[in-house]
């Protein structure tokens, strides 16, 4: 009976455990998980401190026991230390700080992100007991719950307007936190053109978050009157101090278990693998936020993400069980919502199509939801790249009121692009009308005939 | 300059001129229209009942001065009543009486469906006057509603469970009339498998519609209690009286002009076009509820959608004015609102499947339409069809409550149907996440996952 070990206890991770133990019920698995919170959902958390997901407990995808239920072994608390390739063996170090070795016969690495810190004068020396946090795992959920319970802020700054910065903004202003959110680039939801993140950026305004854009980080530090966050911005210094400070400004790859065992670094120091998740080195799989990302648009990338990491685990574990599955790739499909509005994109947007060497055009559009005559119709606003010499779709990105059906609307575009239609064929779709929920061309086409 | 006739103020005959004077503003278009009502959302009538959308006026697409402004020219209250093929002269008869004779070009025939009267006995001897309505046109929809505001019905019942029938019975429901609806299959909305079209039946008893299933009506009369509507249901005689009767059991192509003109009919009477929508006789082309439809799935088949009308009007707009477009087909995505509660489907079911020669097999699954911890998750049910011999998915049918994004969800099935996808290429498709809108794999992954 074979024995696949899988490292992580996120999603990578625990989606490898459980393809394989779902594919063959008499395989032996064991998940090695850091921290005593496995396949907890990351992506929750903003949700927890908004008040609407309670208890924290509830974050858990499936619950340590679920887990076992399907068979696999987890050990909690122990970390991953070195990975012996050749004699396909694990050292881990328990809780009590004492160290194990595991023998493997297939590996899946599914260490992860670590939250980047760009740069930041000040930060590596203040953490969560000076009122400075990141949040990318239980444990900073944990620290920044207490913090918050402990010293009731008033005031937060957030630095950076990506996803989790945007939803932490609506979480401090659900709690009465007012919230001033500094980000670097020259709009708020950087992932999306500026003409489209001006909407969110609205949207922020308009539940007094103050946004300010274009401010460059330099420094954070500690002063009698609160957290002092300082920098540069339109070529003059600002200052900004609050009572407590959120730092998130994306995640890099934590690669150095496998950089350590000999794999190769790649697209944004994150793991090289093969569409098949192999690392190179014999019997070692990675997948999930610490791996480059095959993307079919752009080659291999690094864009980490959740749903990514769900799929490329799914192929690690049915691979480690002598499968031959294809991580099929990403079209970076995302979406957000931002108080009462939802922000998505998937593709390309006309610079990264440029680069990759495409030659896009992007045309703007508007398009309601549903039929204005039928109550609650709202515009939702499109961008919609194409490759002008043979009509290929090569993006989408779209902004609409909650309840507009943005989020399931990105994902016709997203399976247009996995089947490589062009722009033109969006038309030819037989998509679902009925007045209240749509029109007779629907709003995704309305978008790409503007295109035309 | 030529000139293009299009016959039929509805999705067809208004969508071929629109698309004319879009790709050539400098094309003569006239549109003959037997009504006032050009462009009116026949879909929409529902919700003008229900009180939602007031007034009536606002059921038009576009008004006909938003028509005349795109440089054609409206003939209203103009009945064709004969093509001259061989002379390219159209008949029509003016609201005097008086006959006219236009020269076209080209003609594009919309001339829709008619209610069908499914061979009920007194149905024909009974009209709006006596309370026995169809509701199929702008006429029908004013006589019904003046006869609610004169008699103010506090009973009525509808013959029929599909589509229109169940969102009348919602519209009757919402003004205060007690509705029974009468369905001669075993379950409501006949068009999903019985097995989510008792979810349905459940959402409509939960708004006390009484409902009656297995229900062969054969007669309607009138009697000092009220409308009679007797027939035979289980072998037994039943009767129900009420004040008031609509009748929506489906259409039939209205296709006697053309037929006439020496136009072949085909699949449920309707119109043989090819996929370039002509008819065969030169110069005329036909589209919308009165022509065979395309469907990719089935080949040719009588498939009325307003979707459908709409592309087919386009491209034989654009081939009138010399164009060389394809009616690419349709899957037969159609979704419906019906009080909370969303159903749609595309594709094909197992009895269809089979009918046509493929090996289908149907699973059934249940996905919550986002995360669980996220308030306000709600499960939505799936049938999935795919083929056992080479994975193609078939269809999919699907019912969730209203929020849950049936409507758009339905439509990545269609979307993969339309590129011939794999079901368990779904499982590979980039679809978008955050939790309170989906699921790191959305509902429609998980329900194809069930499938394999």
């Amino acid at each position: 009976m074979p024995h696949i070990v899988a490292i992580g206890g996120s999603d990578a991770g625990i989606s490898a455990a459980l393809r394989a133990r779902e594919l063959d019920p008499s395989v032996e698995v064991t998940v090695v998980v850091a921290d005593r919170y496995p396949n907890f959902s990351i992506c929750g958390i903003p949700y927890y401190f908004s008040g609407e997901v309670q208890p924290w407990q509830s974050l858990a995808h499936r619950t340590a026991a679920d887990l076992e239920a399907t068979g696999m072994r987890l050990r909690l608390d122990t970390l991953a230390t070195e990975i012996d390739a050749d004699g396909k063996r694990l050292v881990v170090r328990n809780a009590d700080g004492s160290l194990h070795v595991i023998s493997y016969d297939e590996l899946v690495v599914g260490t992860g992100a670590l939250p980047s810190r760009a740069g930041i004068d000040g930060l590596d020396a203040l953490t969560a007991a000076d009122g400075v946090h990141v949040i990318h795992s239980m444990g900073d959920t944990f620290a920044l719950d207490a913090d918050l319970e402990a010293r009731r802020p008033e005031t937060a700054i957030i630095v950076g307007a990506g996803y989790v910065g945007l939803e932490m903004a609506e979480a401090f202003t659900a709690r009465g936190i007012r919230v001033t959110q500094l980000q670097r680039g020259p709009e708020v939801l950087s992932t999306l053109d500026p003409e489209l993140g001006a909407l969110v950026h609205e949207e922020l305004a308009a539940h007094d978050v103050e946004v300010v854009v274009g401010a460059a980080v330099g420094r954070i530090e500690k002063t009698a009157a609160g957290l002092s966050v300082s920098g540069v911005r339109d070529g003059e210094p600002f200052t900004r101090t609050a009572d407590l400070v959120l730092v998130v400004v994306g995640v890099r790859p934590n690669a150095e278990l496998l950089e350590r065992a000999g794999a190769t670094l790649g697209a944004g120091g994150a793991v090289v693998v093969d569409e098949r998740m192999r690392t190179g080195i014999p019997h070692v799989y990675s997948a999930g936020d610490g791996t480059v990302t095959r993307h079919r648009l752009l080659g291999t990338t690094y864009l980490p993400l959740g749903t990514t990491a769900h799929k490329q685990g799914r192929v690690a574990g049915e691979n480690a069980l002598g499968g031959d599955a294809v991580f099929a790739g990403s079209v970076g499909t995302q979406v957000v919502k931002v108080f009462d509005l939802v922000a998505a994109r998937t593709g390309l947007r006309q610079r990264e199509a440029e680069a990759a060497g495409y030659s896009p055009r992007t045309s703007t559009a508007a398009a309601d939801d549903h039929k204005r005559y039928y109550p609650g119709a709202h515009p939702i606003r499109f961008r919609i790249t194409g490759d002008v010499r043979d009509g290929r779709l090569l993006g989408a990105q779209l902004v609409g009121t909650l309840g507009t059906e943005v989020s399931k609307r990105v994902d016709t575009y997203a399976t247009a692009l996995y089947a490589g239609l062009t722009v033109e064929q969006l038309s030819e779709l037989d998509l679902s009308y009925t007045p209240p929920l749509g029109s007779p061309w629907d709003a995704v086409q309305v978008a790409a005939q503007a295109w035309g």
